[in-house]
């Protein structure tokens, strides 16, 4: 069995004084502190980045890293879009599944507020089609087709996805390495600009800095002297078209429910045993589909289960979802958000979630997306 | 035991009628006809790809080749810079490893003559350190320092290094896949024009479009079945610092050296049982110093060993290198050299390789290298 047996996060946000690897170093200083574990004890490194090599003409991350922790040992890069994190602990969980005794050292990072938006959003967009891209459609616009597919085939409004905003910016406001600690009402939400119809702004995460590192391993014996300790139940990765236009429905994620189903039936538990998850919310829509597309909920009727608020922390829910603000408020820089999510969770199953920790959690989720939907990480962990 | 059962490579060059995922393509179906598998039996894709980010804004490929292949399985990309196809493969093997009776398909691809030579040569710096960048310091002009420091430490002269594109022009000259088919002789080298003093434009390897695939299963009752198949012995992977100016000798790769012994530690066997070798000659440098590193040759005599061309096809030597032309002549489609390195041992140990197919080979290494020595992949394979 793999454990999680630490994690740091950088804040995230605009963090103009930081370099991406000066948001990596402090992060890998932060988690081996934590873990009380030297640079010589990591055998394996992990790394989710998407987008250094189109912003600062940036490669060959694992080389800087080895450089950062003055070791030679095996160093990897994963690409996913903004499933760049959740795909570099997969690999890290088959290196641990294929090799005993090691701990791995598992990052994922963004540096994007050094760059205009117009820059950023051009790097994001590398995530699309050539077709899509050459079309103009950025993220929010494929997530907008979504969404107007979704509203108007189960009879929702606007004001339906504002809800998911209003959730994530109020556990925001209780995690003080969120980006937006602020809390936001349904009309704030609805009041906001348009980004492309029916999206606002404050139905969309924003463009983030921030790195986020766990500890993993498999070595039994040093797990047992560990104060703060996750078992790694599940890890699934699948993927799907690029395009939009390839898939047969659009309001759902395929991706996410091959991931889904493969993570619950390796983690041999149901869906009704998780009580924290972290689901990939870029745009409100998106958490309305993963929440459906993850089996938590029937397809179409999230529209209306948000309403009530079930997933809000500190009203009774079973299950509370985006304890960190999600990708909305906690910040969502790209390759570090799957490494966040898993971290979360980390915390909340560990006792250590302060002011946002949910009582009695004994499993917990991270779902993490790349694109439209093209790639999937579904990740469960327990205690 | 993981084997390869079937390696398929485009032709190498200026493929100007090929995108990047056409020649993706054609590799993948190249790759299944020979192996008679259908798309749904590959269980997992492994993709090396440096520089389509950088050059075309294309990322997340992990997603497209889910919509070229037609399935919804687990897909990543690696990249870690030319070493890129290596890593892809590495992280494949402990996919194998960590799953029984899996088929994986392992991708590389390059699409590099698309773009002018500047755009190109700015791309391949990113796999150099932000200092090195700032002061102008091409790949070219990294090895040329290295060149420098040997041929003065050793006593040699440019002529000493000539001998390696001589060699690796006459295999190409072997290899109908090669981007370069034409003979070269020690003054054609010497003439040539200086790229980066010492090194010259017949010491370098060039810019090129190109996809290999290859098949590893680790499925005994598939493997017992297939009429070519070569065993895994070891895949190993190290790193060093991304800045020349860190490491503590310029005269040896030490990534090469601690994967290659770590590789031989795994394979349990000698050096003197390699038959032949696939080594990272993107400069003719590169290839003495891989002898040297991989413990084939003492250090400081690669200078004078490659004299008598003693791993020249026909020669009849014990150890014949880079029999499909090298980075030099073969061409260097930078995500692609990886897999075609492995694909080229596959090819020799399975009496596949043609005109230039080595007698009584039990034993190869493949040699694939990031950046100016931060990565190494050390791949050993038997039959």
């Amino acid at each position: 069995m793999n454990y999680i047996t630490g994690y740091y996060t950088t804040k995230f946000g605009e963090i103009w004084e930081k370099s991406l690897f000066d948001l990596v170093k402090e992060a890998i200083t932060g988690v081996l502190k934590q873990t009380n574990l030297t640079n010589k004890q990591i055998d394996a490194v992990f790394f989710g980045n998407m987008l250094a090599g189109v912003l600062e003409n940036n490669l060959h991350s694992p080389s800087k890293i080895s450089e950062i922790l003055k070791v030679n040992i095996p160093i990897f890069r994963a690409e996913a879009a903004c499933a760049s994190g959740g795909a570099a602990f997969n690999l890290a969980k088959n290196y641990l599944d294929a090799n005993r005794n090691k701990n791995v050292l598992v990052i994922g990072a963004e540096k994007m507020t050094d760059y205009s938006p117009e820059e950023a959003i051009t790097g994001l967009s590398a995530a699309a089609s050539g077709e899509e891209q050459e079309a103009g459609l950025t993220f929010s616009g494929l997530y907008a087709m979504i969404a107007n597919y979704y509203l108007e085939k189960y009879s929702y409004s606007e004001k339906n996805l504002a809800y998911v905003s209003v959730k994530n910016h109020f556990h925001g406001s209780l995690n003080d390495k969120a980006q937006f600690r602020r809390k936001i009402t349904v009309e704030d939400v609805l009041k906001s600009a348009y980004v492309a119809y029916p999206l606002k702004v404050l139905d969309s995460s924003p463009i983030s800095d921030g790195a986020s590192a766990v500890i993993m391993t498999n070595n039994p014996d040093w797990v047992k002297k560990q104060k703060y300790k996750a078992a790694v139940l599940a890890s699934e990765v699948a993927t799907d078209t690029i395009s939009l236009k390839e898939r047969k429905n659009i309001d759902e994620i395929l991706a996410t429910k091959i991931a889904a189903n493969n993570a619950f039936k390796n983690a041999k538990i149901d869906r009704t045993d998780i009580n924290v998850a972290e689901v990939h919310d870029c745009f409100s829509i998106a958490e309305i589909l993963a929440m459906e597309d993850l089996g938590f909920w029937k397809k179409g009727e999230g529209g209306e289960n948000i309403i009530e608020q079930p997933t809000m922390f500190g009203n009774g829910g079973n299950l509370i979802v985006n304890t960190s603000g999600g990708l909305k408020a906690a910040g969502h820089p790209v390759g570090a958000t799957g490494i966040k999510q898993i971290g979360e969770i980390f915390l909340q199953l560990t006792g250590q979630a302060e002011k946002r920790q949910v009582k009695n959690v004994k499993y917990g989720l991270a779902h993490n997306v790349g694109g439209s939907g093209g790639t999937a990480v579904v990740t469960i962990l327990g205690i």
